[in-house]
């Protein structure tokens, strides 16, 4: 913390600083410059309002924080990269994964004919929504736990991990009861009591970028969710809200790069949402790889004209299929493969 | 809804999308323009997912969606304002409400003093935050059910019905016992089973706009509320994220304006959070009752400097005492008067 | 400045900064933290350029500002308010000015009828454009140098000063010459040619914030101007862009409070390009005075529905009669008058 | 267009329209659903304005825009590839160019040392800021003509062509002298006079998309350019503004996707201006070449410490060099190749 004194202040403010400081067990040291004094404040424990605090004080400019406030999700305390085990499935290391599956789970035919394409391409995991959040209360809102036991029947089937959304608090025993990983969505990613139910499973957990959230908002939601005592988040951008609406969301491949350097966790990248247009989904799914994403979740449907949602962004299992290989292409363009 | 046909388009794929709406037991009307065709629907229920299926149709360039989402929410639909009765004051009527009270309840003789402060100043109802979400796990997050308790003295003592959040569908009965009015904070604006649980209590509802809500999104979710049986909803505007980082949030009163349009709902404003430093507070306060807002809600705290959240941007009880006077001129200017 | 070192900095990491500040007869003031090093830099002349170099040295966290890059638009250096005489109008004093009128200038009519209709409902400047950015080529772009005739012809008239926008640095000395006070458009806030040359010729500047320009960023445009020896920058929030799509753009009346703060310039607003909606233009310009502007701008025309351009946010003649009572009243409210 | 009456608009409301429409020498077809009437708007010529003026009259709900503003860069009515001719190097078809060279001239040393590395390690074309906008007038702002002569300088020595930047009208007959590939500015894409200026040039230019324009904002200023005459516009994605400041800019790859398909045009990326951190550059070329760019501009310095502008975000000629072999391994993954 720095606190940074106006030109016009007294020494007298300077010495309020100082023994307010000196209250909290701080250190402060001075610099004094021909405009203005600084203050550095050093020791063991600077509380998290500080900052806000200082800046009400007479003759204080601005005070300025100097480290970052997550530390279990830092790489700076964790150099090394954290590899998610997902069922045998490892997300974070050499390979980049592929998680395909449905929006929202429809029927036994739906989820089975898209985790068959999806295993058959190359997918490694399946995705599909069991609960799904909707802006409008008139709109399908998704099957619960009938859903989740299709989930089930469809790893069975096909030997892939599931991967799915929850919801609310007091759902978490129950998807947790079937999925392998459990699913963060965008809407919840401050549902802070939401984080640390996850983070007490110590199951998997998909963290999704929230909508205007930061990466250093995002990166302390993580934060949520390691402090339960569960290290195994994996991080996903699905784009951000911007000014542009010629696309649904604005996918943020520079916060894909950044968070790979202050963190150490793995993060994949969600081009569906990340672009709303199935069209657009090719082209991003293969520039999230080269810029370093661990991974892709991308939804496909069997028949997206006729999906209960998100259809128009949705692959048919066909174009999903000649996708995979042109992201194994990349993949080893950047020296990966696909798991 | 109207499809717009491409250029391009051909009488099969014209074709396709009438019998396709004749699936849904709705019709098409054609209009052929010089350049392109476009097809008006017309039926008593159109699926929401309509559009994003339509336009997945060859042919299609796009589908445009023409009547708002929302109903129950809808000025349209119900064109005289709603006013909500708070144990006895009204929210939405002639009178503007200040609700003023501290970001967080912190001790008894904090709450009571700012109770105390609130009343005399002319607030005519007491804020307080029991549960906070807070974006670090590190920081405080309230004092839960004891401050709930705090608040109810505070009440006893001046007459002043109490607000506060509640942050997770199963804290609902427990803050319902004490709170008049539950709040349902930013973050949460999309938390839909929180939404249903307050809209079963049929118990007055604020809810905060979300950080990067569009005025649509902000209505659906009172759609969720009300859908519930629960029309006593009230809004709060309390700034957007923008790009502009001078201030914590950009405070939109054109939402104010406009959503006093839209809805039959009242509509508040939170200048505290929409600002984030305490000496913006008196400003935008007058400028959201200038612009039609039909209440406000201000952070106070004896000693803003001691404050456990928030102490940058509250008033001191003194600067409250000596900003209401001039909000019930600017109120009065407008041919309204405080509560 | 201050550059905060990596917890993980080694001593010459240090001595390197140490060095390079040296050569730039800078020096560099260390506090040793707990974590990590600070380094308060001091001396006469900081380059701009500092603090982007400092971050590329091994060891260097971040370098952090700490003084605002402007001076002559700064409060801190120049504490009174600037008033802007343009013709005998004085922006900044006690007064709120208002400007009004169309657009576009269309015909010798339609000028005259709103320059009365102005006057007449108290306002104190006519607006007119003669030169019109437009996004589109293909729309209508102003009448040019026959616009600023008649717009000479209404001030003949009226007596009315006139505000008219110049959109490149070849035009300045034609526009000038029937100008009173000079408009830089939002396109242009940063078009650098342009404030310089509208800076040399002395006169008012009526500098519009940029569509997404920060509130810094507009105080170093106002900057170039003033830089140029001409002191004469009115200020003009005009909305922002943001993700909201149901407002042509975003009113920041944040903006308004903070920059007088922080400048000592007059500054208005414009809730006509602020809302994009004339229903909302009443609300808007009433908060905004109430947040402390120094005036209005505000479109009007004796026949929206024909307008050439931005009919959909022009006030009718009738209309903005019935608005200026109440921003007197508000005015008022707020211990100002109109002018 | 489309014109979507209200529920409650009467018979006569209807009429209106119908006979403005007549006055425009349009049709209005009439479609009448269950709530509400619309009318489709056929004719040869649609005022760019009609619909914000429909929007005016009585009755009406929305008056929607159908086709796009934009025609000579549209895909729509020129399906195939543009490919643009600088100096013998193709930029648009099979092949991606590369771009590169420091972000301003700074000495003979300095852009030959920077044009020799380009040129060996693949790049095809060279960069170099003669005039540079700045934010604050207290910057370097480039060494004007004696940059240019050195730019040809250092193309006569290595063969590269040149592209540089030029702000202002006054100036493009000097720069068009020594570049190339004239390039507009983020701050100057909608500097109409400009855009019309570099059109009649008839020269290769390159159209930097505004910090937050729109894609259509984007390609209405490329048809400024187009209508007069001139087709060889190269678009430039450099990052958009958002609320994310943990990068200078949000690299905007679904734009790069999206503009791809509707526009002929030929697009390339910036990943200096797009990130700010010359550790995310490397990442985000890769990307955007993933996603479909057709090239990259990349700045490089011989010693980024001591870079006069945006040395944070230059890579070092090593740096660089260790690219390219990157970049031309992903250009093959995605059945492209280098210039």
């Amino acid at each position: 913390m720095i606190v940074v004194m106006r030109a016009s202040a007294t020494q007298k403010d300077i010495d309020t600083i100082l023994s307010r400081l000196d209250e909290y067990q701080l250190q402060g040291h001075l610099s004094r410059g021909e405009e203005r004094t600084i203050i550095g404040v050093v020791g063991a424990t600077i509380p998290p309002t500080l900052r806000e605090e200082l800046e009400l004080f007479d003759g204080v400019q601005e005070a300025v924080r100097i480290t970052r406030p997550y530390k279990l999700a830092a790489r700076e305390f964790h150099p090394d990269d954290t590899i998610v085990d997902v069922r045998g499935v490892q997300v974070g290391g050499h390979s980049c994964v592929i998680i395909a599956g449905p929006c929202a789970v429809e029927t036994e035919e739906q989820i089975l004919a898209s985790a068959r394409a999806a295993r058959e391409a190359g997918a490694t995991m399946l995705r599909g929504g069991a609960f799904k959040p909707r802006s409008s209360p008139y709109t399908f809102r998704g099957l619960g736990e009938a859903a989740l036991k299709l989930l089930a029947l469809a790893r069975d089937e096909t030997g892939l991990p599931i991967v799915t959304e929850v919801m609310t608090p007091t759902d978490v025993p129950l998807v947790a009861r079937y999925a392998d990983l459990l699913q963060i969505g965008a809407r919840n990613m401050q549902n802070y009591q939401l984080l640390e139910e996850v983070g007490r499973t110590g199951m998997p957990v998909l963290l999704k970028r929230g909508l205007s959230a930061t990466i250093e908002e995002w990166l302390l939601s993580a934060e949520y969710v390691i402090a339960q005592g569960n290290p195994n988040v994996i991080l996903c951008e699905r784009g951000i809200r911007t000014f542009e609406t010629a696309t649904r969301n604005t996918m943020d491949l520079n916060a894909v790069a950044l968070t790979k350097r202050r963190s150490h966790l793995p993060i994949i990248a969600d081009p569906s949402h990340g672009t709303g247009k199935w069209y657009l989904v090719p082209p991003l799914a293969l520039a999230a790889l080269a810029a370093g994403a661990d991974g892709l979740i991308i939804e496909i449907h069997p028949d997206p004209d006729r999906a209960k949602s998100d259809g128009g962004q949705s692959l048919t299992l066909e174009n999903f299929a000649t996708l995979t290989p042109r992201l194994a292409a990349v993949a080893a363009a950047v020296g990966r493969t696909l798991a």
